[in-house]
């Protein structure tokens, strides 16, 4: 396998023909079997590692009574405990800043970054010089694999901070050569000069959230000009289910008339584009050489088989700072076992990261996922461009409502609300009233959409 | 010289032991009148490479009747005409969107930058690889200068997008092998999420605007945490004058406890950093082996003598895709000949940039620069960290008014009105009206402050 290495350690000066559909042909399309005898190697490496740098992580794996010599098989690695956000939170609180999971010294902390912290205590990503070029060496495969080559402009639309993904788009775009255009996003004005920007320069792959894509796109048109004339042919969207939700991405590739493609997984897995979508336009891959994925039951923690639903359960195979191994994502997804059409070997999901575990709410005793509103109302004919999902209790009964924007072209707007309730019916099983409001009358977001307010709690 | 080459090529694992003060000894300090005849060279060597490849400066050069080959001193440099902004914008009018200035091939473009584009059209800035690394070798040079070492944590508060500054500041820390916390700014909540992560960061060296640091130590004061506590050791700051008015100098290092380096010419120029002090603490250096700067008479564009007033005039010479020859800033200060206590043979700014050709503003004939308000009002005890700057006209006659924050601890406001009365008179030689105003009323800014507001223009 091309640049097979523990710790890793990449040839900088390596960049395929453009013609080669492949990064590193050998890695990408070689027997999943044989592919994962390697994985099986490499865990028991970054076990060996941690569990001679990080109190954390022997700590826990001596009260589960599991050393790493008896990881045997990858059936045997489903025994290996999870861990959770809430114990790194904790690692760092009793441990800081970076916690005892760090297996590095301080002092080869290269780049800081972390969780947003908007809930909650944030989590400090302490990252060595090694892992930042791990991640611009397999984002650059990654965004390789969806046609992204040398002679591309990337425009990158989201906001520069603690949040990786800006940072992982931008180095990937870096290490495949590509003109590389940080635009950032998140103070007044930005996204109509954002407009200005890619009028002007073109370019032809656009990276940010899905939410944002839309909002820009959007933006353009209120100031009269047709998203279609920047000349953006790939959308790599990530931070939100949008790209996978196909009402979202045909709207999204309708607006810009480019692909779109879908990726992302965890800040704390990073390179996060280990899950990511190729030109055979399948859903996300699992790059399951960069970070090994097992799609799990959430009771067991052991995978489901190909076919089924369960939570990414993520190990890095490329981080030395702080790896993860066996880390509970709590989202939800169905996988599929591969190949995809475009010859790679890897896994990959069908629909996307399509929900959290919880963020699934009950009403009148049906589970429902946010994503499954999002997909039947930007699927309506007239759709405004932002909605709001308001939970609300009456006496003893459960009330979902759905705030609807609808485009200023609509004539019929009471039509328009009948249909959407009876989508929503059939597509979720309960009675959903909607409220119609007024174009632009929402909020949108430059970053993740809130869509969801439950007022159950504060009412209880 | 070290690494002392044309088109510029480092040595990327090259770095001084941390105890050595100087990063590369010899160029920074040989006998000035040694390292000016190597800077003839490379200026001729700038020029034959601008004449050949940018339609630009040759058929400037061939109206002026001037060939790079008659510039055989640099007094015959003086000669060659200067570059303005508006020139700059006129030829990316025209041979969009990089202008007939780039001297590489549009695919040879690796990062685009570009003015914020808040008044006027913006202009783009189209660089090389090889000149993004010689912006992190040329920073992180001159960081080393202020005493930055690789065990040091810096802190990136202004906010990541076409604006130089950060990605200047980020680059030359990571080349310098420091740990570097991107933390950006610009959106809301930002500065309170900052406090928090500085105070369990701790990082010991803070780059922004010194607005912007002002503002920050304000939040942490407003959250009850003492910006002390942050162990901020060295703060570098640019994108105003404020750094080198003793009075915001003073406050910035009261507040923090940490030493305060002024640095920053132009983002055109980058590595905007050749203005940048060093622990000798003169003002900022003029590394002038990295980008040759003559301090010049408005009028002539001919050097003044050091110890004299005049406006810098920049030539790039490290950098090959849109190299700038002659740019004329705009820009006031005054140079001294050097050599600084540290060691380093380069001219120096004692008072720093401390204005604008054309922000010095004229009331009832006195010239008044809005620096020098400032540094009468924040050097009265009881300032309360913001102030606005009114020029009006009342029938004939201009009034001078100054919107003063007082701090919560004032006692007698109307003391203190009649002090920055009595000051601002004394010092700017014209009566200046004072309106105090509370603690908290005036908007903060995360960028560059604008102070001035003239409303003689549109009361015509």
């Amino acid at each position: 396998m091309e640049d097979w290495n523990w710790p890793p350690a990449y040839d900088e000066s390596y960049r395929p023909p453009p013609d080669q559909p492949y990064w590193f042909p050998r890695r990408e399309t070689m027997p999943a079997a044989a592919r994962e005898a390697k994985i099986l190697e490499r865990v028991q490496q970054v076990m060996a590692y941690a569990w001679e740098r990080s109190p954390f992580y022997r700590r826990k794996w001596e009260e589960a009574g599991i050393h790493p010599s008896a990881v045997r098989s990858l059936e045997d690695y489903e025994r290996v405990p999870v861990v959770t956000k809430a114990e790194l939170r904790r690692s760092q609180a009793d441990h800081g800043p970076f916690g005892d999971y760090l297996c590095i010294e301080d002092s080869e902390v290269f780049h800081i970054h972390g969780t947003s912290g908007t809930t909650g205590r944030p989590t400090a990503f302490g990252l060595a010089h090694a892992d930042w070029r791990a991640i611009a060496n397999a984002h650059a495969r990654v965004m390789w694999s969806m046609g992204i080559r040398p002679a591309d402009t990337v425009f990158i639309g989201s906001f520069f901070s603690l949040y990786m993904g800006s940072w992982g788009a931008l180095i990937g775009a870096e290490r495949l050569g590509a003109r590389c255009f940080p635009f950032g996003a998140g103070v007044p004005g930005q996204t109509e000069r954002a407009v200005t920007w890619m009028a002007s320069m073109q370019p032809t792959c656009f990276y940010g959230t899905p939410s944002y894509g839309i909002h820009l796109a959007e933006t353009a048109e209120s100031l009269g000009l047709d998203p279609r004339s920047f000349g953006v042919r790939v959308l790599f969207l990530s931070g939100e289910p949008g790209a996978s939700v196909p009402a979202i991405r045909e709207k999204l590739e309708d607006l810009y008339r480019g692909q779109v493609f879908d990726c992302g997984s965890m800040a704390e897995v990073s390179p996060w584009m280990n899950l990511g979508e190729s030109l055979g336009r399948v859903g996300p891959l699992l790059w399951q050489d960069v970070v090994y994925t097992e799609v799990c039951d959430p009771g067991t923690h052991a995978r489901v088989p190909y076919g089924n639903e369960g939570t990414p359960v993520y190990t890095t195979l490329e981080r030395i700072s702080q790896p993860m191994i066996r880390l509970l994502s709590g989202d939800l997804t169905r996988w599929d076992a591969g190949p995809s059409p475009c010859g790679r070997t890897y896994p990959h999901l069908p629909k996307g990261i399509y929900g959290r575990l919880d963020d699934q709410f009950t009403v009148r005793g049906e589970n429902i996922l946010p994503s499954a509103i999002d997909e039947v109302v930007t699927g309506l004919h007239g759709y405004g461009g932002e909605h709001r999902i308001l939970v609300s209790r009456l006496e003893a009964m459960d009330e979902l409502t759905v705030q609807l924007e609808y485009a200023a072209s609509v004539g019929d707007v009471a039509a328009l609300r009948r249909r959407a309730e009876a989508e929503l019916r059939r597509t979720l099983g309960v009675n959903t009233k909607v409220l119609m409001v007024a174009p632009g009358t929402l909020e949108r977001t430059e970053f993740k959409a809130r869509r969801v307010i439950d007022s159950r709690e504060v009412l209880r």
